[in-house]
């Protein structure tokens, strides 16, 4: 508790004033809900472990109690970096409870990144896991100067203190004195490191309820859905139609990583309806599958893959025939939709959600006729609470009374939207974001350079290849491309890291000595960039 | 704007206090965004106007102009006393944007009860309309204390200074100085007249989205939706897939009353998708097409009427599947969808909202167990924001943080909700509940009536007939029954008067002088109360 009074007054982003109690819905409530509602049914299920929804509100009982002996209260942190695991869900809902936010980090990062993360969120607690990334974890907090408690999700053999199990029993229940409130964050994604260190945007039970209401009709999503989270639980991406599937009382099966076997047998054993399934997911669930000895027919949902298409049945949900949109993590996820435009309207990212009121804006802040590229802004019951500990950052993308995005769109004269790039430029790789601030950050810092640019190179497999170029400084031994990529991939997650680096004499620059990122591209191949234009900032 | 000072501090219900304009949404801020998203697609018509959502934001911005001009400000309520229109829509979307209360009122209200709400109200503005009800509604003004101005929507001849379309014109646009809240009151419906007066349910911007966001979908209702909104506006019923059908970007088609014949044309015309239409009325439009010229092909629903459904199509969705619930006014409509339950399964109502923690509880506020019948409470998106200064009425209904119904229910052992009935005896007469103690004190303020009980007998066409019990004051002359019926007439709604009084020397009494209800059910062939049973207070 004493973290909350370290970080200054006033909070820009904590726990919500008091609201009328008999107004509010929180994820907690509808937890108690589906208890009296559906007591026995499917609620959450892992690699070893289910519960029905009277056995997860009991657990979340339990973990709000353990939450609370370990002195997590309003406001506080706790981070996860472990895979996937059924224990995400009690702990965002024990979190909840508690008035807490739940941070899921990425299992990928590096040491010096899980450090930044560490003394960035403060957290009371972190939990991880011995299995494939524990050593690389426990690094990365021992580096930090905030000492949290840590905490393994997967050692249950009594060996250590602290293993996740012991402490969620020798609590007991409780932890039941906090009043959630609708616009509490409680749950937090890093993302937007457009500065070359991300910031963790926070979202409240209003934002995360209201997008699940919205979406999960349309992607199909009942209380009879089972949904495989097989994706990545530090992106909203995977978590929007897991909080679909838990608003409406359906079940969600974790899968621990991208593992095909263990995919087809989550499929199987819980006769999973709807899967956060993409390319390597798919390519892994076809060669475990190979000999056929895995019944995947209660999958809907097609991807492009005849194999594994012709064990699934079609989605003949709305998402399903048209998904995706424009959205952004800050915006918990999708802020247009495709399917709400018919085929052949002009916009290529549908029409925004009726969640949001969304604008176009001239750089002056004022809405930007129709056809013309502005700034998009919105606002609405999806917005972020905002940046953890960011407050100036805060202040200006909500500047005016809107939420601002950075990046660009237009309307079309038809009201379809379209959205155009990101302001910053960002690469994309798989479904990563990779902002190249943080990566040319990691290049500069080697004594040996000078200076460094980072852009994408279309690739089939991954959209982009993250590439860099690199300037030696002056008077130094020109570093080799090994060391410049050892140096990388012992600073960053291996997925930031460039595929390739090329030294040069010098980089290409404009006339004001910035680099000329758009010359980078015209003569190393770069593009491919995400909504397919990318304005240089 | 004085109005709001004299109700005193502190107000129990009234304009939200500010929170994040970036994070709220409100009834105003989605007919901006569906101009911008669909600009020329129909968003609303009615007997003789149609409107582009384009035009009715326009629309929007010329009202709340002229409600500004006309001093309508936050907390102000404005009252709508004529037939259905689509100036209904314009007025609450105007008096969204000006935080002001729309209260749509039975136009069928006697003289006396039209005053009783002027003066409970204390609007600005009361709308009514030349055709049908203006003599009754103007007598019943005249008859208040309180002195609003009144304004006629259906006199445009410019012989009235008073005629809406001079007042909208002459104003101009404006009155966007105020910034609406999630939370703020925006629409009020009389209800719930247990002892004796109706009161005015407030419901927020929040609460109305909400349901809107939940029951679209499920209504199947998108932006092709094209909705007759032919029921009456003064019940929240009708509304629930207006609102559906305005935050998904379809259009609502306002019919000015139950007339066969203009039901057919609107639908022709608009070709509408779905309707509020029940059994008189889908009566008239099998009369007015008994030649088969009008074409409501494009309608879905069935209503167990051959001749009726052999024009229309049958409704796939979920609701036209499985329709109804557990509901009041209070919680914005329905609380429990049948829906929610399979064929076959315990509860006669289904199962709670999402948007609501549902419990049923005993006496003394505790959980009762599964299988105990109880009082209803709820907590969530959907809960009104209270009476209408009735601030005892109002703590006592959310005492310990619950939203108390005065409805009985319990919950059964697969987790599916029965309904049971009201607490206080209620009447159902077609889709109106009447209140014995509201039709009971206008006959009991007859000088020759010492006593009376008013009661409901089962009827087929109309669910109950409402019956009255009649014992004389001693020491006067017995009133006729014609006497009595005339007194009520120009007293009540005529839906609430008796159609049968009947004069006895004394009522059925308990030990402790009460009348005995449920002797006077058994003597007299009383039943058929909504929810099947009822349990006397």
């Amino acid at each position: 508790m004493a973290e909350r009074d370290a970080i200054g007054v006033p909070m820009t982003v904590g726990p919500a004033p008091p609201s009328s109690p008999v107004r509010g819905l929180t994820l907690d409530a509808l937890v108690r809900q589906h208890a009296r509602s559906r007591p026995d049914a499917l609620a959450a299920a892992g690699e070893h472990t289910t519960a029905g929804w009277s056995q997860l509100a009991e657990r979340v009982e339990q973990v709000s109690g353990a939450l609370a002996a370990a002195g997590v209260g309003p406001g506080d942190r706790v981070v996860w970096l472990g895979q996937g695991s059924d224990r995400v869900l009690e702990l965002l809902l024990g979190c909840a409870r508690r008035r807490a936010i739940l941070c899921p980090g990425n299992w990928r990062l590096a040491p010096p990144e899980v450090a930044f993360l560490v003394d960035d969120l403060e957290p009371v607690l972190v939990f991880t896991q011995r299995r494939e990334v524990g050593d690389r974890i426990h690094a990365g907090v021992a580096a930090a100067r905030h000492r949290p408690r840590v905490l393994v999700h997967d050692d249950d053999t009594g060996a250590r203190l602290d293993a996740y199990e012991d402490w969620v029993a020798r609590a007991g229940r409780g932890g039941d004195e906090e009043r959630p409130e609708p616009d509490d964050p409680v749950v937090a994604f890093a993302t937007a490191a457009v500065d070359g260190r991300p910031a963790a945007a926070c979202l409240s039970h209003r934002a995360l309820i209201a997008q699940a209401l919205l979406m999960g009709p349309w992607m199909g999503v009942g209380p009879e859905h089972r949904f495989l989270a097989a994706g990545p639980l530090f992106h909203v991406g995977v978590w929007m139609e897991a909080w679909a599937t838990f608003v409406a009382g359906g079940a969600t099966v974790f899968a621990r990583r991208n593992d095909g076997a263990a995919l087809c047998r989550l499929i199987e054993r819980h006769r999973c309806t709807g899967g956060y399934l993409f390319g390597p997911m798919v390519e892994g669930i076809v060669e475990a599958n190979a000999d056929g000895r895995f019944d995947l027919s209660s999958l809907r949902g097609r991807r492009g893959h005849p194999v594994f298409d012709a064990w699934v049945g079609e989605d003949p949900s709305p998402w399903g025939r048209r998904p995706g949109g424009y959205g952004q993590t800050e915006l918990t996820g999708m802020a247009t939709f495709n399917l709400l435009a018919a085929p052949g309207e002009q916009g290529s990212h549908g029409r925004p959600s009726p969640l949001l009121e969304v604008r176009v804006v001239d750089p002056e802040g004022g809405e930007a006729p129709v056809g013309d590229t502005g700034e998009i802004v919105a606002r609405g019951l999806t917005v972020t609470e905002g940046y953890w500990r960011r407050p100036e950052r805060n202040a200006a993308r909500t500047a005016g009374g809107w939420w601002h995005t950075g990046d660009l769109g237009r309307y079309e004269r038809d009201g379809t939207f379209s959205f155009v790039g990101p302001r910053t430029r960002m690469l994309k790789t798989g479904a990563e974001n990779v902002y190249p601030a943080e990566v040319e950050a990691v290049l500069r810092a080697h004594p040996a350079v000078a200076d460094a640019v980072v852009f994408g190179v279309p690739d089939d497999r991954f959209v982009q290849r993250v590439v860099a170029l690199v300037e030696p400084r002056a008077g130094t031994e020109p570093p080799s491309v090994a060391e410049l990529l050892g140096h990388c991939r012992e600073r960053l997650a291996g997925y930031k890291c460039p595929r390739e680096v090329t030294v040069v004499s010098g980089l290409p620059r404009a006339a004001d000595g910035r680099v000329d990122r758009d010359e980078v591209d015209r003569r190393h191949g770069g593009g491919g960039y995400p909504g397919g234009q990318v304005r240089s900032v």
